[in-house]
């Protein structure tokens, strides 16, 4: 990675084509129509490239994504990516101008990036395994979190279209990213009608499509 | 809680002393030298009051805290309610001027949010000792996740008065209750220097100590 030459004309975003964070990013970056270069860290594999010296170089955490600003400093954290990318590209917003509503998108964002990923992220099952857990057991740990989770997400949105009304916002920045893990974890997900009908709608938007895992070039054949 | 009377000139505050999510949000009221109404929701005995139908009432996921504006409304999750005070209430500010500190300071606030603190979580060290472990699996889980976040938030802060500079920001708004915890649940801090001068610079200032579970009323004798 550090044999790439960094463009200061342009933003690279770290990124793994399946890892819920960096699909976040990319379908903010995707919504503001903001061009970038993607720089593939391959979790996978016996040694994950996120946890060699070259990726920790630009992470010390060693998790994506990571956005490097055309400066060369590196933003991580997905939600400090998203907010910075807010402020900084205002057009079009992932936040509605109503400061309720905005605190009520922010909300959704917090159930999921605070109450359910944390507990399915690949470091936490890795541990679970290391402490004797066979895949049932872990199956039923992801479902549980991430059926508390969107359970409470389905209350929340109102699901007509987007989460909140017509146009995409940081609920949707997160909430499709959590169902692609749900449904990778095989989550049945007929109790909430809404998040799907939401999960339908976005994905029929352009940039929800560019952003998608499927559409990652570092997805293997 | 139902019987509480709503103080429509007054925001309330459901909250319990040592829930690190609700010291974090008492921090941030207190910085900005807001007045609320505090309402204990206490987390622990047979059955929780949080997971009781009047606490539901007021936010369906049963956690704290939750924030009742004057108008009757209800916020949940202690990041978007962090960041509706920042909006509503702007001085003193919470956040940098400056776009890629203000990133700095959120990415803190989210390897403590995100990273650290849900994996800490009541319900989640309940689900683990429903799983067979005990409490010296759970000391083990807890000091794994901590550790690896301060080392992270260690790395992160300047740590010269505050986690950046000499005023405190939202990183020390989620740091302190972190802190708080790791030292509850008895987590060697002699490897974070910075994070301990931060500790001991925030608990000389009036607003930290009136956000501190010592000072709170509902914490037991």
């Amino acid at each position: 990675m550090n044999s790439l030459p960094h463009d200061t004309a342009r933003q690279d975003l770290f990124t793994y084509y399946r890892s819920t964070a960096s699909y976040r990013v990319r379908i903010a970056l995707a919504l503001k129509g903001l061009d970038y270069t993607a720089i593939a860290v391959n979790l996978a594999g016996e040694v994950g490239e996120h946890l060699k010296p070259a990726y920790k170089a630009v992470n010390l955490q060693g998790r994506v994504p990571a956005l490097r600003l055309e400066s060369g400093e590196v933003i991580t954290q997905s939600p400090a990516i998203i907010e910075y990318l807010e402020e900084r590209y205002p057009q079009p917003p992932l936040l509605a101008s109503d400061l309720l509503l905005r605190a009520r998108q922010r909300t959704v964002a917090a159930v999921i990036g605070c109450d359910i990923h944390p507990l399915h992220n690949v470091s936490v099952l890795n541990r679970l395994r290391g402490m004797g857990h066979d895949e049932a057991d872990i199956t039923g740990w992801i479902g549980h979190w991430i059926g508390e989770g969107l359970n409470t997400v389905e209350q929340l949105i109102d699901g007509a279209a987007f989460c909140f009304g017509d146009v995409p916002s940081v609920a949707d920045v997160y909430l499709l990213p959590q169902v692609y893990a749900a449904r990778r974890f095989k989550v049945d997900l007929s109790a909430y009608p809404r998040i799907v009908q939401v999960e339908r709608q976005a994905l029929q938007s352009p940039a929800f499509l560019k952003a998608h895992p499927d559409a990652q070039p570092d997805k293997p054949d």
